[in-house]
């Protein structure tokens, strides 16, 4: 992370295995020294954008769970796919049938859910049972022209009690189950990526993502035009460091160094 | 179905979808007309032998099952993929994880599943819960080489009330979660088709694999060097009779239909 950094002026971060790790009483561990370096970025001037694809609550309440982790975060800051999600079901008249964590229903409080056609799968956790999974399959597979809509499509997660299987993982079950491509909101998506750089008014040339997945994080930034990092925390394993397709700018071993590294080339 | 018919020594038969349809009380509903056929086949001096992916019973809970539905069928006239499964295991001294139905499990019971080195994944309905599926993740994203054995890989089957998701779709959540291939035991498998031929003393050319599953069934027997007729009923769908890939050597409307054909070519 050398010349290019002196370019930067605005900063993407991902969040879980980034800021913290989930899972556990209170909801997650701050990872050391993450918190510390969201405060630096803000007294630095550049600008930043929180760019997850958390789907297990609302915003509203992800946010206020960090807020009491000790991170300086608002809802306005954070880039998610539920609410993109929300404006693509609108655009194309598409009612959901979901298969989402009971907490993030309410992001969808305002969508016709009448006579679905089309399926909206998020990060259900333990709504992923074999029954809720076979009744999203049926409504799929009753479709005419089945429509599979997936808020992210990471393959695993880090919680602080190990690793969890992501939303990616039941995706493709579904999507070889009915024979469909799934169209996914949320990183790694391009109209993601820009929809997170609009709103912080950074062209990608002059934005850096940093996160702890090799393929949404790293590679979907790097698709997009910014430069990508990956941190060694999370859900890294050093296994990514071989990655046939992605090749990381730079590792950091967590969001501090980063940051460290970032503004001393300031 | 026509002239080749003529050479016709033997039968292999699916059952699920073409024997009958499973679920419900009492197992499932005969499909009009199987019993009888069944019956027929064994007067006409033809060879027969049963291929199914069922593994949601053992061999006998399952012949028992189908004896009490009326079918004439014995436990050593059936080829299963849970024994096929336990015969690789032991050659390459493989200590399982099972991830699979409840009532399976005594098949494995010779099996050491002591400190597992791979994952066997079969139609384990119910089980499929977030947490199971999360545990097999977990012991196979342990692995140095993660080796998954998946029983069958189809897409759905039906019963008596409806579509059910099949062991194929949970395969697919397995192999992207730990960027691994699936070993499939079971059809479409070539060795499996192989071995039911080969308990059966009939070659390829000689041999008619009427089934409901376009891909597993007729585009396996196919594959094989048999003949795959495609039933119209259990799975069956309109929209098969324009799959990509497969063309059934024929199609019928039952069993009992299919039958009829073969000893009118005799």
């Amino acid at each position: 992370m050398a010349a290019w950094a002196r370019a930067v002026r605005g900063l993407l971060l991902d969040i879980s295995g980034v800021l913290y790790d989930s899972g556990g009483e209170g909801g997650g561990v701050p990872i050391p020294g993450s918190a510390e370096a969201v405060r630096r970025i803000k007294a630095s001037g550049l600008k930043l954008r929180f760019c997850t694809n958390e789907a297990q609550a609302t915003r509203e309440k992800f946010v206020k769970k960090l807020q009491g982790l000790g991170f300086d975060i608002s809802v306005d800051e954070v880039t998610a796919p539920a609410p993109a999600a929300c404006r693509l079901l609108k655009e194309r008249g598409l009612r959901p049938h979901l298969l989402v964590h009971d907490d993030l229903v309410p992001e969808f409080a305002d969508i016709d859910k009448t006579n679905p056609n089309c399926v909206v799968i998020g990060d259900a956790a333990e709504n992923f049972s074999y029954a809720n999974l076979n009744e999203a399959f049926r409504v799929l597979i009753g479709l005419e022209k089945p429509v599979l809509i997936s808020l992210g499509k990471g393959r695993y997660y880090k919680e602080t009690d190990g690793l969890k299987l992501d939303v990616g993982a039941y995706m493709k079950a579904l999507e070889y189950a009915c024979d469909v491509q799934a169209e996914v909101v949320g990183k790694p998506a391009k109209a993601f990526f820009e929809s997170a750089l609009a709103e912080m008014g950074v062209p990608p040339e002059q934005a850096i993502m940093i996160g702890d997945d090799i393929v949404s994080d790293v590679g979907g930034a790097q698709q997009c035009g910014m430069r990508g990092v990956q941190v060694r925390t999370g859900k890294y394993r050093p296994s990514d460091e071989n990655h046939p397709q992605v090749k990381p700018d730079a590792y950091v071993n967590n969001l501090a160094e980063a940051v460290d590294t970032i503004l001393s080339q300031m």
